[in-house]
């Protein structure tokens, strides 16, 4: 019968037939070991010349990697066996073959694979990641569907842009119309809140920023969760929530990618509630103890935030920051003015930021003034000042992103392994 | 205790506090009747002068549509009551006021309603069609998850166009470089099918299409489940498979806001297996007897497919039309080359297609000559051909839009209600 090898554990002594691809070969003389995969799983198929007969055995002497090819065989149990289980091949069929197959097991270039993206995934490693990031994605959102939330999407066309405009993509609309690639679904994701009470969106987001790090992608996907009638208390304790139910899910369903990934998974399981909230101004000292120059007043860069996520051991949540460096939307400490009720939340190993979040102002005349002092458009932003003419109430929410999600989860060293076609500054094929 | 008003059942005879807003209010006398909205549902509040006194009960009387409020009251089972409860309400607080909330319960023009989009959405209706389409989008993720898909997410910014080039919206990228917006992940879906096995790929798409009819928006949600060893039988068991379990999922789950949608349950208790699958030759003879002027060989349009929808109580798959009115990437059917392996399925009741198909093509030598018949770059398919280079396998898959069905399933007159800020030719605000 037809089989995965994902589930052969349940086929075990049974005859099978594995429709698959050669992923690599190596010979013994009277045996040929074929690794076969078939998008959920790696096998190690034996081929004795005694079972299949001489031509077939010297056919299998022939395969290329990546052969396409249809495997009939016996499962049997093998502790040796990574997976556990061997195929004793008693057929085989080739669908079609595969000449020079440019990624070999030899060691290539970041460059050389990326212009081979579309084959690169077919390899071990990547086939690993691309399935933590599926988990990752739907543990996000069985986590906001238990508790009640709607997904309500936001648009990726927008008139107005939601945190600055220098790093908006304009698109040709129509009639010599300009629009932008959104940002970030929050200001839409307010209104849906005030519609729906808690709502979620998650798609992709565009920064047309010219970073090159290891943390920016152009194209990424964010979950964007927002709550009417909540806090930054709420927001801390919903983001705490959601980090640690991706990490124990990617724990308890993907150790074997995890496996793969050669990930400590100690590390993982250190990700346990509660995490440690700190004020911006407690994280300041940090850096200043550390010898990080560092002045209050500033935004956190990349390398504050690498040694702060180092100082612990789970994420860390900072919270109120100095307003001036955060975007105009969100509300005021009312003990001390100059901050916001915003939170960061950094994942440890020196990843930084994957969650930004904050109460959000609800107060239609300091709205009104925030606007202005930003040298926003009012006419712009009438639809989201109406959420503050009509029934505004405390609300608030955050956004994290997916790509740096899987890229902490699995170890990886720069984001663009978290994501099948990643798209960067100077990046958009194939 | 809080509590939400989708719960209130488990909440009989207990004190509850709801935060929502108010969405209408009536009066007889010594009683208020409040209804009261909180996102999750609508619940008749009962102010009464003796319970709350006369300074609350006064205010309660100038209480103005889409108040911020906050009701503490006592759950009361009433079978006259929509929902089955009511509120008898013992104090409430006033969290913000509303002046002049533009939407009244009397009838508006759809222009005006767009217009206040982010506050339409507070309405009933509105929030019944939302809950639908959350219900059919975690049915159609639940669906392929539960079978082993891979959610493996396609690039939005592409350098080349999947279908045609006059109907892509083009970006300014980095340092004066185009690139276009994706019309359709099926490509790059093609190449993770052949990494992963079975894949899905689930986000918005877009379509600068000139087209003002019911059924288009620029920006869509689309699934497009992609599988390696399969073929056009596949393709169209997966997607009766599909809708049936969206059908009835949301028949499961969604009873109240269907009924708000005054929805004909009935008609959708009908989509039932086996849909009818009939080719193209059949359904140009169901055309030609019905007296609609078509000739074979030509394309479905919008009134074909009209009059075919409404001559089956259940979706019907069409299948192999003529491979010209169809893309290059097909696979022509080899008992009768002129014939792509497609199918498309229509929604009844006169929707229309939501479904498009095929087994794609698997021969390099053919998809090369399809690309040169095309006049399309062979250089920026070299990627695409790449797949048929290395190991290439009969494949095929299919993509169902979105708001379509949810249209479909709310009964709805055009696709534009069907998410929260619809995007058409002459419409990117709010």
């Amino acid at each position: 019968m037809n089989a995965y090898i994902e589930d052969i554990a349940r086929h075990e002594g049974q005859h099978v037939v594995i429709h698959g691809w050669l992923h690599n070969r190596r010979s013994s003389g009277k045996i040929h070991f074929l690794s076969v995969r078939d998008g959920t799983g790696f096998i190690q198929a034996i081929v004795s010349k005694a079972t299949v007969g001489d031509e077939k055995f010297k056919q299998a002497d022939h395969l290329s990697q990546e052969t396409a090819i249809i495997v009939h065989g016996n499962v049997r149990a093998d502790s040796r066996a990574p997976g556990g289980f061997e195929l004793d091949v008693q057929d085989f069929e080739i669908v079609s073959g595969s000449t020079d197959y440019p990624i070999t097991p030899k060691e290539h270039g970041v460059d050389f694979l990326l212009d081979r993206r579309h084959l690169w995934i077919r390899s071990e490693r990547q086939h690993a990641i691309l399935r933590v990031r599926h988990e990752v994605i739907t543990a996000v959102r069985d986590f906001f569907n238990d508790r009640g939330f709607i997904l309500a999407d936001t648009p990726i066309f927008t008139p107005a842009a939601c945190e600055g405009t220098t790093t908006l993509f304009p698109v040709d609309y129509f009639e010599d119309q300009k629009v932008f690639l959104t940002q970030s679904g929050q200001l839409y994701a307010e209104a849906n809140a005030m519609a729906l009470g808690r709502v979620y969106n998650f798609g992709p987001v565009f920064r047309a920023e010219k970073s090159k790090t290891r943390r920016h992608l152009t194209e990424f996907w964010m979950v964007e969760p927002e709550m009417a009638y909540a806090t930054l208390d709420d927001v801390m304790n919903l983001a705490e929530g959601l980090v640690v139910a991706v990490v124990s899910r990617v724990l308890e369903k993907r150790r074997r990618e995890l496996k793969v990934l050669e990930r400590d998974t100690s590390r993982l399981e250190a990700v346990q509630p509660p995490f440690p909230r700190i004020s911006y101004d407690e994280a300041v000292k940090i850096l200043q103890d550390k010898g990080q120059p560092f002045e209050w007043g500033g935004d956190l860069g990349g390398t504050d935030e690498t040694i702060l996520s180092q100082h612990f051991d789970r994420p860390v949540a900072i919270h109120r920051y100095p307003a001036v460096v955060k975007p105009f939307y969100m509300e005021p400490d009312p003990l001390r003015p100059e901050l916001a009720l915003c939170v960061d939340v950094l994942a440890p190993e020196g990843i930084g930021e994957i969650i930004g979040g904050s109460q959000r102002l609800a107060s239609y005349d300091v709205l009104l003034q925030r606007l202005k002092d930003h040298n926003l458009p009012q006419e712009a932003f009438e639809w989201y000042l109406d959420l503050r003419r009509f029934g505004s109430v405390p609300h608030a929410g955050f956004g994290m992103g997916i790509e740096r999600v899987v890229g902490w989860i699995c170890g990886l060293e720069h984001v663009r392994e978290a994501t099948p076609f990643p798209r960067m500054m100077y990046r958009v094929t194939p």
